[in-house]
Parts: C-alpha cells; structure tokens; sequence
C-alpha cells in the first residue's frame, strides 16, 4: 500500500508532483496500456467564479453536508452501528445501503483533499472510517445489512445482494482516502475485505459474479493503489466468469446482468443501464493494466452501440423504467426516459477510462456532453434537490408513482445511490479536465481554472480563462520552463463546425486533428493562447430510426442542450401544442428576467390547433394559430422555477 | 338464488326466455335504470363460417382445453387441493393463482351452455366445483394462498393480497354456472363466501378495499343472480370507501389503486390499468342498480378521459409498463404500450355495461374497436398462445427482460391473467351482439350468425350474412311474428363515413341518428335488409399531442387496424427504415400467397437512407431511396408466422 501522509495539498502552482502516483480518481499504473495520464486533483484548479468551479464549490457547501446529514437521518450510520455491536437497533432502508455512506466517504476524501480545513467534513471522514473499522468482521466481512439483518443469507444471492457491489464502493472511497492522503488507514479496511474476497472468489474459490457490478473497476484500483496483483487478477476473474448466466434465470433473465455473453463477444449493451456502465469501467480498468486489448476493444464497440443507438442528445443511458434499462436500439422515448442519474456518471467515469486510454476525442465529447446535460440536471440550484431519473419531457398533467416519476428534484430516496454519486464525482471534477502525455499537455474540458503538469521533465502550467459554457472564447496562459518544444493539445469539441486559435495576439493557422488543435512550440512564459470556439445556435435532429422524436428538432448551443419550460409560455398555453417555426432564426443571449439563466435562447412558435379527437382519418396537416415568442433555457436549469411541463424535444410547424 | 336447472339450452330460435333473467354475462335486475337489455347467450348464435364465430370455435377446441391443462400442470389445481387437506403440497405459483380457475371455471360455464355435450369439460367443471366446495372453509373463505401458505396473513394485507380479487373471479363464475344452468350448486359456494365478506366488511365492519378491484362488479352480478340486497350494498361500500388513500401510501401511491379520489370525483384514470377499468364496471354496475346516476355520470367522465387521451388506436388501454398504468394524457407509444390483453377484454366488459346503461353507440363502437384488435391480437391463429403486453411496435432487435417484453406469444405465464380471460370472453362472446329496448332489436356488433328477442310481446329472429369484418355488406333477414311496428337498429361504426340500406331489395333513406340507423315497420316474415358499409382504407393520424407518432399513419380498413411486418419486406430491409409514400393509393385485396389473411392492404413505400450518427445539426429532411411496394396484414394478426419487427404507425415521407 502507498503510505502517505494527511498533509495541506500543495497549491496549484508548480510545486513538486510524483508522476507515477496521480492523486486523481482514477490512476493507471506505470506499466499501464493507456495513452494518457491523469493529472490528478492537486494537479488542477477550478476558479469558482466558473460554471465547474461553482457546481464544486455548491458540492462542498451543501450536497456533501446534505448527504451526511441523510446519512444519519436515514439510519445508514445507524446500521453500521448495529453492524459493529453498538446498538441493537433493526437495520433501515435499502439493502445496499452502505454504499450510500462509502460514496459520501468518497467524495468528502476528494474535498478534503481541496479543503483540508474543513472541520465538519474531517469528523465525518474520521468517525465514519473509525466505525467501518468496528463494524467489519473478524474474516474482514463488512456489510451492515447482511450483518445485522440477514446473516444466514450471506453471500447466498449473488443476483441481489448487492454484497460485492457495496464492498467496490467501500474500496473505492478507501482509495480516495488513501490516494488523496486524507485517511490512508480506510485502505486497511477495504484490503482485509479485499483479502477475504481474493480468498473466496479468487482461483480455485466460488464461481460467482456479483449481479450490481462495480467491484471490477474498485479491485483495479485498489491494485493501481497497492500493487497487490491478486485483487487485479480478481477483478478479471470476475470480468471472464460472465456470460454463462450464472446470474438468473428468472424474472429477469441473464442479459438484465450482462451475464448473458462472455463479455469480450458482447455486440449490444443490455439491461440494467447503470450496471452495463460500471461494468465497462471495469472492462476498462482491467485491460488497461493487464494489456488484454480484448477488454478495450470490446469496451469500445459497445461504446459505439451505446452512443450510435442508445443515448439521449444530453449523453443519457436508459430508455426503459422497467428494469431501468436500455431499450433496444433507437428507442429513445423523451417522456419516459428513465436515464438515471448515475448511469450519466458511471458513463462520464467509463468515458474518461476510455479517454486514458485510446486518447481519442469521442470520449472527452462524450463526458462533457454527459457532464452538462445529463449530470448537471440532476441537481438543483441549491444543490440539496435531485433527481434521480431524467426525461427529456415532462408532459402536461404527469404523474407517476415512484419517487422518480416526480417531475420535481426530491431531497433523497429511498433508494438514494444517486445523490453521494454526485457528490463524489463533483469533488473530483478537477481531475477530469487535462491529461498529460509524452509530448505535452492535452485540456478535454474547458473550464476557467488552471492546470499543472510535468511535461519533458519540466513543470508547465496553463490557466484558463473563459465563460465556458456560455460563450466559446477561451484564454489560456502557458507558463514553462521547459527550453524544449512540448505539445498543448485543446479539444476541439465534437459540436463545433468553426474555431479560430491565436497565439500572443497573432491568428495561428491550427487545423484539429482527431478532434485535438496540437500547438507544439517552445513555450515562452506567459505565452497567451485563445482558442475561439464559435457556438451558433444548433437545431439537431436525430436519426431516422428514432421514431419518439421524428419531426421535432432539440436547440443546442455549445454542449449545452436547451429546453422548453412552461413558465415561459403565456398563461394557459398547453406545452404539447407549441410547435418550432422553422422560418424564424433562433437568437442566443442574456435577459435580465431570468437570471438564472446566463444564455437563453429565443425562437418562433406557433400553436398546433388541438384536433377533437384523439385519432381521425384526417389529412395529416396540422393547423396553426398565431405566432408567438418562445423562450428556450439550459436544459440542465429547467424545473428550479416550478414542476411545470417542459421538453427537450420541439415539433416543427411544416411549412410549405 | 335463482334456482335453475341443468337442461339442454333451447335452440337457437324461437323459444320462450324468460325476459327478466337473461342468461347473459351482465344481467340488469328488472328495475335497473337502463336503457338496453342484453339478450343472453341462448338468444345468439355465432355461425362457425364467421370470423367471431371461428374465434369462439377456436375457445371451445384449444384455448378452453389449453388453460384447462394449464391449471393442472402450473399448480392451480393442486393449490385448492391443498386447501382442502388432501395433500400437504406446497402453494406454487402467484398468490392470486385461484382467479386463473375461477375465470377458467367462467368460461366453461358459458361454453358448456353452447356445446353442453362436452364431457371433458363438463367433467372438468363438475370437479373443479366439488374441488373448491371441499376448499371453502367452515366460515366460507376460499382462497388457497392464504389457507396453505399464509393463513396469519389473511384481510392483513388489503394493498396486495388480491383476496376479493379472487373472490370476485369465484363469484363471476358462480354466477355463470348459475344462470346457464351449467352448476348452479357453485353458486352456494359463492353466497357462503360473500356472507362472510358481509359479514367482515359490510357496514359496522371493516373499512376496508381490495387492492385489486373485482369484487364490485362481482357483488353487483350476485345480487342480480339472487336479489339478495346485502351483496349490491356491499359493493356500493366497497366504491365509496374508495379516495381514502386506504391503500398506499409506499412505493405505488394510492392512485396506483385508484384511491386517492372519491371514486364520484375522479377526473382522469390513474393507475394500474385492469384495476381502474374493472373498478369502472363495478361503478356502472352498481349505479344502474342502484339508481346512483353519479357513479354513471363519473364513469362517463373517465370514459371521455381514457378514450379521448389515453387509449390507443386498437382500442387498448395501458401506456407504461411501470406499474402496468395508464400514462400521462396523450403519453401512446406503440413500441412501449402494456396494452395488457386483460385490459381490452376489462374495456370490452366496461363499455358493454355502458351500452347497457345509455345506449349510446360510443360505447359499442369502443367494443368493436378493442375486440377486433387489442383483445384479438393477443391469442395465436392456434388458439393456445397469448400476448399478455399487446405493443402497436416491435423494433428490429427488439429485447426484453419479463415475459410479457417477449415479441411473441407464449403458452402460459408466471401470472396467467390473460389466458383465462380471453377464455371466458370468448365463450360468452355471442351475449355481446344484440340487446332488446322497448321499441325493438339493437344489432351492435355485426357476425355471421342470427339473435332472437321477444319484441312488443313476440318473438323476433334476425339472420345475419356478413363477411365482416372483412368487408361491409351485412344481409339480415328479419322473421317477426309481431303485427305492430317496431324498431330494428343497426350500428354505424364511428369508422363509416358513407353506407347504404336496402330493405326487400329496394334502396330506401336512412339516415343514422346517433350512431344507429332505426329502421321501424311491421315487419313482414322473411324481409330481407341490406346494411352496406362502405370500407375504403383509412390513413388515421393522431391528435397533435401524441408525440409518439408525429409524422405517421396507421392504416385501417373497416374495425381493422393493419400493420407492417418483417416476414412482408423485402430481405435486408429494416422496417424502421420504411416509410409511407402519401402519393400511392392504398388497395384492399386479398393475396393468394397469402391466405391466413383474407383482406391484405397494398401500399407504395420508400426506403429512407439512415444517418450516420444518432444526432446531428443537419436538415431535418430525410432522403429516400427506391420505392417500393408494401404489405400491410390486420395487427390481430402479427406474429403468427415469424416473431420479426412489426409496426402499426407507418413514417410518411416527407414530400413536396
């Protein structure tokens, strides 16, 4: 195990870095197959007054301190202490619902990390970590539920226990812990649980995949932090025993689990959609670091299945309620899109694996599309209110029966795995914007901030300055002291048609190449860079075969996919009569009126004459009253004013 | 009780009825407020040369037999032998499981009503009869589950324990043994058990509701067996316990179950689509039988509600597979319809008592419309597989996790609700056809076959000839004995635009009035009438709030809804690619290559060119390829010779 010690981080500046040993969420080890390096969260800055800066900084002031304080409300805390022998108290809530406080453990490591003062946020990390140690077994076994409440049942329901599930998560909050030198010693509690597992599953023991995956990418990482092989070697073994349908038959059937094929001969991501992620995370991992190229290769055909059939315009997986599942191909309902919130973050973290390790652009696309659309949505304003599910439409008169059917953002659920997932993910933001590689510097997400690096043996830094996402300009100073030429590589998102790059004031002629501007100098201190990324309002339209939006169109500017809401509409007008006038540009800009909203559009519409009755043998024209102004916001605003109907989608008035 | 012998029905001519007791699946008590009276089962014949005829021929030889074996191979069976103390298995199967012999029982009764020489299903009924008279216990409760598996949890779990479910099933099939005569004995059973549900929750008792509405309808059904008042209280109790929220809260809320409103307050339907609508039968029943115009007036208000906003173009009710629930208003996908079989048949039942009540040709149009395709499509050409989720879309690569996600029909399923259903709809199916008004005879449904009625104080007997549905020329010939005028009404579909009538071979003038053409003379014996319903195919669209099928048509000839099938494209074609070219005719004709279906839609189609990536800033205009020739089948027919995509909503290609 790395042993480091809690100390202040060191400032983001051009202080000393251990290069094989990111402190960032995920850290492939030097002899790792991947074409990228983290930089890690010491590594990187985000400035608060930002659009990241500012989520990060609401992530520390009020999700992390939310989700504890739900911890303890909810019994999560209570239950490991029934765990430990303290309490005699009857475990509450959900199952799995240890993995609940783990995530929380894990995202207030990263804060801690970048707020080493904050007293309230260290309490938690020291009493929780102290309780996980009381509360494990003597064998190393630590599940709360299956301690307290159902003993006999121990490892007896691979399907549904959620054991190997919530143990992934305690090693991943060990890892940040351990990583990140806020409590090295959770890195003991997970290995003695990592320990009985490699003893148990491990060659020779129990043929048994976990039906929740996630412990594959937790034991690639606990061996990145270790070194310790066997927890590797787990993890494939874990990846390989699937797809003899050791999981299911029944109600749901092999292919729900991804147990349906051997994973490296799957051709389609199934099933439970969060599930499928975490488990190509784990593909990911697990190839990266053993050099079996078959992983990655699978890993990335899926991802074309997913991305070219299965995902939401705002990078959102998961059609279908039932089972919270992918639907079949090009089955992408808006109204009843389940696209749960964690499924959004499993695929920014699967995305930024893949991003490791090919360097190719299609991956950091789709994390900043997943990041400002699907993420971003699921938390409100105040970072206290979340969603859990995410439609692209919220029709006139919704209801539903779960929590998530709400078309409002809840304080917590009862099963409440995607508030901490945020939390974790938001307070390690800062590790996902840059990359180092052989030839230099490589910035995937533009936020204003800074970053660090040692780029040819030479400590580089580059702070940025832009209003990402809300305007496309983007100011960088490149500080070097390296006297030979290096490579700043800037993303050249996937959305934009047209850029212009300056560098010290003067026009550069820069073609992208593989989705990356490559500007290779020697770099004079203070150099200034501006990439200019022009962000024209985008009217998208989805493929032919996506039959639950043909003939609407989605407004998009920059990656920032834009919505309908009914507080925009006049009084009384019905949400699913307006139609888009196709004839009238759509505008970008500021209105005093809406605050909240830094850019919103303003389109023509005009109202679809409802018909009498719900199916006529009637010519197929619709008709049209008078026109009206439509005002569009960020889709990832939408519901903070009111629960009101809202959609992504918007049908075309046809003309002509 | 009604005492009623064991005989030989009368023929199917002109013998004596008795006039206040009908021997019809719903039976108005002689002082009902209603407005048509139904014949009953000894007063139609379906001929077996007509489509419904065949269907209900198809019921006696395979389906009724088939559920039947089912029964005993699934556990139903040996669950009531167990309650019985004859053996000591186990429950097996869904705690509900009695309701699959109870409706099996109902739809025996009203076949062996027609076909009373059957000998295995007389014997099958004279078992299951003294079976579950043996596994009644000594205070009248019937119910397996909770007699072998959880007799502590018996009335403690209203929410789900489906235990006046399931009496209620016992009480319809009671009921039917009773009026055909086929075993009135059951109908002892059925009063022991309903005394003690008097007993339990009628007033002083418990305020309590079932989860899972039946018991309403069924109560109402023995008090218009009986007379026995206490029933028809008891039901009314049942509904205006209802709004309480005494089920719920928890996961499904209490609009799942229809509580969260006065059932005479409700506005929308909500829920759990089988229980809203056989709760909306019991609310006309017991208002016709009460007097209770407001249970009528809400029934009517949540029938505008369902079939203007929440009914698909088959006629079948259930938009999400969550909860098995009705959407929000306008939410219709074809690919993600429930549309569950038990659905259509509880509309085909709850519109029929709508009939009954108001007269009103909506209702029987609503009838027509959901038996000819969301009740029809779930049962094989074989009669002895099922749909249980009847989606209008089944795309290329279509996967799903439960049974009823399957693209095929199956034999039998964990919860066999719709099998038995369809059994005892079937087997009653000629109840359905006719009714009797003071003025005369009301033709609703049009088959090859013949219906007599005591009309004006004589006996009236109407012959039908008719291809229908297959084409519109209805031939009737009227034998009257009366000498004073009276009416013969004949239904106008709400799908005929234009139709002619012939009476003794001349053209005469007729003009429907409020959906029926009223034709009244003294009729002459043997006069021939000519009802010709002209039949051209329609391109129905959608309300402009159905977002799901923007830009599509669904094709209909006459009740039919027509589909495109993979079996019927060209090899390599994908089916989402089609689309409708709106400047071909479509031709109605019949193909020898062809012959399981007698009338086939010819159509001109383009193949639109797919897109290379799910989403793009592009035209939204699809290109198209070569035209090419489609092949429409009615969708009640699908999936009979391959499980391939299907589609009912076709794409238009864009013109102009």
């Amino acid at each position: 195990m790395t042993e480091q010690k809690l100390s202040e981080p060191p400032p983001a500046g051009l202080g000393p870095r251990e290069p094989t040993a990111p402190v960032a969420p995920v850290a492939p080890r030097p002899g790792a197959v991947v074409t990228l390096r983290p930089l890690g969260v010491h590594e990187a800055r985000l400035d608060p007054g930002g659009l990241l800066g500012r989520w990060q900084r609401r992530n520390a002031e009020d999700t992390i301190p939310h989700c504890v304080d739900n911890l303890h409300a909810h019994g999560n805390i209570a239950n490991l202490r029934a765990a430990a022998g303290e309490s005699g108290d009857a475990f509450t809530g959900m199952w799995f619902a240890d993995s609940d406080v783990h995530k929380t453990l894990e995202g207030a490591a990263w804060e801690l990390a970048s707020s080493p003062g904050d007293a309230s946020l260290r309490s938690f990390v020291d009493d929780t970590t102290a309780l996980l140690a009381r509360a494990q077994g003597p064998d190393g076994y630590l599940n709360s539920y299956f301690t307290v409440a159902a003993p006999d049942e121990r490892w007896r329901r691979p399907e549904w226990s959620h054991e190997l599930y919530c143990a992934g998560h305690l090693v991943q909050a060990a890892v940040a812990a351990a990583r990140t030198g806020v409590r090295p010693d959770l890195a003991a509690v997970a290995r003695r649980f990592a320990d009985l597992l490699v003893e148990r599953f491990g060659p020779g023991g129990a043929e048994e995949v976990c039906g929740h995956p996630e412990i594959e990418t937790a034991l690639a990482e606990l061996y990145r932090l270790t070194g310790h092989r066997p927890y590797l070697d787990l993890a494939r073994r874990f990846l390989d025993l699937r797809g003899r349908g050791l999981l299911g038959p029944g109600r749901f059937g092999p292919a729900y689990y991804q147990d349906h094929v051997p994973v490296r001969e799957a051709a389609e991501v199934t099933g439970h959609a969060v599930r499928q992620l975490y488990l190509l995370a784990g593909m990911v991992d697990v190839g990266v670091e053993t050099g079996d190229h078959t992983l990655l290769d699978a890993a990335e055909r899926l991802w074309e299945d997913a991305v070219h059939r299965r995902t939401y315009v705002t990078g959102a997986h998961g059609s279908r309620h039932r089972d919270e599942a992918y639907g079949d191909p090009y089955e992408l309902p808006p109204d009843r899109a389940y696209a749960e919130t964690c499924a959004a973050i499993a695929s920014f973290q699967w995305n930024w694996r893949l991003l490791l390790a090919t360097g190719r652009a299609r991956y950091a696309d789709e994390m900043e599309r997943a990041l400002y659309n699907a993420v971003a949505v699921a938390v409100s304003l105040d970072g206290r209110r979340f969603f859990y599910s995410n439609p692209l439409q919220s029709r006139t008169g919704h209801t539903g029966s779960g929590e998530e059917a709400q078309a409002r953002r809840l304080p917590w659920y009862s099963c409440a795995c995607c508030p901490p997932n945020i939390a974790r993910l938001m307070a390690s933001l800062h590790g996902y914007l840059a990359t180092a590689a052989g030839d230099g510097l490589q910035i995937h997400l533009y936020a204003a901030g800074s970053v660090t690096a040692e780029v040819a043996g030479s400590a580089v830094r580059v702070d940025v300055r832009t209003e990402y996402p809300w305007q496309g300009r983007i100011e960088l100073t490149v500080t070097s002291e390296a006297d030979t030429p290096w490579t700043l590589a800037l993303r050249v998102p996937d959305w934009c048609d047209a850029y212009a790059v300056r560098i010290g004031g003067g026009p550069v002629t820069a073609p992208a190449r593989d989705g990356y501007v490559r500007l290779t100098r020697v770099w004079a201190p203070g150099t200034t860079v501006v990439l200019d990324l022009e962000m024209p309002v985008r009217r998208v339209t989805a493929h032919p075969r996506v039959d639950a939006v043909r003939g609407c169109v989605a407004l998009a500017r920059g990656p920032l996919v834009y919505c309908l809401e009914q507080a925009d509409l006049p009084p009384g007008t019905v949400l699913e009569d307006v139609r888009l006038d196709p004839a009238v540009a759509v505008e970008a800009g500021r209105r005093e009126d809406l605050p909240d909203f830094p850019v919103v559009l303003t389109a023509g519409g005009r109202l679809a004459e409802p018909g009498a009755s719900l199916y006529a043998a009637a010519p197929a024209r619709e008709r049209h009253g008078a026109p009206l102004t439509l005002t569009a916001v960020p889709y990832f605003l939408w519901g903070n004013r009111s629960e009101g109907p809202m959609r992504v989608w918007i049908p075309v008035a046809a003309t002509g």
